[in-house]
């Protein structure tokens, strides 16, 4: 999918960063233990027999989590609904009828062989968040609303209907359920010929907050058990096609090939070197290569794979891209095949709002938790909803960095530490 | 499969290389319409639509095809049958009892988007053979017999099991037709629970002669019509497994990335760098990869290719192989995975008989043809028939020495004159 979003710029709506008195609210906390309970519980939707979940977007797994979540958030005194994106979306209605809500959300479908704790601590967290004030008897100024985002994995798609719209014919390409997202928001309980209607414009929420696993390691090494998220990376994908021409590995002589995958291979070398070659927190990688027509014996004649760069700054990502694509087409050149890029993806970055960076960390700090600050190198429902207003995001540790595995993990005390922090955040939003 | 097959030794029942004059018959030639019709009406069974054939082994092409060629063979005056490895036999008595049989024989079988040249050339040529013999009312001396090898793309299938047998666990790998090859051989018409009926003994037969198209471009360049094999390369393959851990490609830094596709790719280049940093006619390829999970956004935790070394001299062969194995563990080292290699495919060099070379180059200066020596780069049934006699093998052009592919092309008067040549060198053979 080819997207663009823009940097959210500042929040005017809101100022400073002291945190007044009246919002330390020692008594105002969320249950972690039920939270956790949920975790467990959701944990059951399509688990693996080697732990976390396969639970696919679009598939009855899916489906059956979705039924359990929304029977939670009334629980927790949310109208819920089914938006026509298959989003799930729950409202509780707040005391001054003139603003916008404030927006809690994250997902819980998982990647295949996934873990229990991506999407799933952030989306638990809202859904505790509502019940700890609904439990309080504490009604907000502003509109409360969680949204628990379908498909995330797959692309945002649920975020991006909301902010950015789904095209047509996007909806029906084929989603790793085997459904097309056509079929796979109809069978959410989505309407799929009227997804305008679940779209927003900017402006239309007064912020969006979102607790969320690392999935990196920093925190985890830190020590440190909230991170402030700076923004979200840009993201930009490439499929890089090599033809060479195939020919019969036992016949025909070493020199004269023109060997797709060697010349693949040289060229997945340089993407390292590349990236590699300046300081910085840029990522790139070579995830996926096919050749064709792929046999022991037959010099590869086309190779294909796929090139990912992630990046806080779009510039430099191209930057990146601009000297990789030279040195490949140099390689390719020598080795006596021709190569072509196709941009398949690109998501620029998408920054958090300086303000409630700081109003998390105020928060963090006022429940006696050190913070840091920190990019997020894997993409978010957060960063498509930055399209519409501002965004902040708060990381609590993923064990050893490991995620998109069943042995993800995120200790029960983060996760309720995150979720104070999360509640805390919206109380202080709130205020001002 | 692990192949170890031994060196032809001289065969002594033959002798001396100059053609006695009684043998250099203008009368007795082939009919090269003939055989170029054969060969046209073989191209219906699996045709591409881009050309060539798509004539899989134990796909219902393959039968249909088997059925025209076996009713080619009864008008050549063979006796046909089928043998329990599902080869087609053709036999015909020869004058001297006490003789084993000279065998002609070639395959008919493709592999996906192949030509209509590979095998198929030396399959109607050797039915044109023993039809000119009977058309002019020619016994020979040994019993004639033209094999028809089943399945010599999927690994020489049909002749390894005439000589070496094929073992129970590899009867139930699935062969690229989709059917195991036990099915396959069932299907085609044979008793895959009675293959010990199908193996022959060293000295089972008298020698054997087969006509194939170069597959490589030495004779096109060179202008000449005549190859004489010098043998069969050794083909020697690997799977090689680089295991790494796979983890989220936005959120693990650069360093400290056990990336098993960048390891693999290292080594793919380093494959190439070894096999030709010094001269020869040595080939090593990787024409074959997969990577896990497979995805532009995630770290490869596993990739595996296929490496494929071939050579004349087996011994150079492993000192090949040693090199590179060393480098690649170097490499993985390096790159925090850790490497195995898989032995698949043992299959080692096969000499052709000099006599029978010498019979070859002969013949083919009596029919007035220039003739080259030249090793074989491809794979043959005659290397598996090395194990149990004597054997020769003559090569024709190869346009461009494309191979395995739609544009795999032989001139039919080449065709006619290679026929000739293994009429003649037959008729030799006999004589001796």
């Amino acid at each position: 999918m080819n997207r663009r979003s823009f940097t959210t710029t500042a929040l005017s709506a809101l100022a400073g960063s002291a945190l007044p008195l009246r919002f330390r609210q020692p008594g105002l906390r969320v249950d972690g233990a039920r939270i956790n309970a949920h975790l467990t519980a959701l944990s059951a939707f399509g688990k693996n027999p080697q732990g976390g979940v396969s639970r696919v977007a679009y598939t009855e797994f899916d489906r059956q989590a979705r039924e359990a979540v929304m029977g939670w958030m009334r629980t927790a005194g949310l109208d819920v609904s089914i938006d026509p994106a298959a989003n799930l979306v729950g409202r509780r209605t707040g005391s001054d009828p003139s603003l916008k809500p404030i927006v809690l959300g994250s997902h819980i479908d998982s990647v295949p062989m996934g873990g229990n704790y991506d999407g799933q601590v952030g989306s638990m967290s809202a859904i505790e968040v509502a019940q700890t004030l609904a439990a309080a008897g504490r009604i907000l100024r502003h509109p409360l609303e969680v949204l628990i985002f379908e498909n995330e994995e797959g692309g945002t798609i649920g975020s991006h209907a909301i902010t950015d719209g789904l095209p047509a014919g996007e909806l029906d390409r084929v989603s790793q359920s085997g459904k097309t997202f056509r079929e796979g928001i109809r069978f959410l309980g989505g309407d799929p010929d009227r997804l305008d209607s679940a779209r927003r414009a900017r402006g239309d929420i007064a912020a969006y907050l979102e607790l969320h696993i690392e999935q990196g390691g920093r925190l985890d090494q830190a020590g440190i058990p909230i991170g402030v998220v700076l923004g979200i990376v840009g993201i930009r994908h490439w499929e890089v096609t090599i033809e060479g021409f195939a020919n019969h590995a036992g016949t025909t002589p070493m020199k004269g090939r023109r060997d797709a995958l060697l010349v693949a291979a040289r060229c997945i070398e340089a993407v390292n070197r590349i990236v590699t070659s300046v300081p910085g927190r840029q990522v790139g990688t070579v995830g996926i290569i096919r050749v064709e027509p792929g046999a022991y014996n037959v010099i590869p004649g086309r190779a294909v794979f796929g090139l990912e760069l992630r990046e806080l700054d779009d510039a430099k990502t191209l930057g990146f891209y601009r000297r990789i694509r030279a040195e490949c087409e140099r390689l390719a050149r020598a080795g006596g095949c021709s190569i072509a890029f196709q941009e398949t993806l690109a998501s620029v970055p998408a920054l958090t709002d300086p303000k409630i960076r700081r109003i998390i960390a105020d928060a963090a700090r006022n429940l006696g938790f050190a913070s840091m600050e920190l990019p997020s190198g894997a993409g978010h429902d957060a960063q498509e909803m930055a399209r519409i207003g501002p965004v902040g995001m708060i990381f609590i540790p993923s064990k050893d960095g490991i995620s998109h595995s069943p042995r993800e993990y995120s200790k029960p005390a983060d996760i309720e530490n995150g979720a104070n922090v999360l509640l805390l955040s919206l109380l202080t939003l709130d205020a001002r």
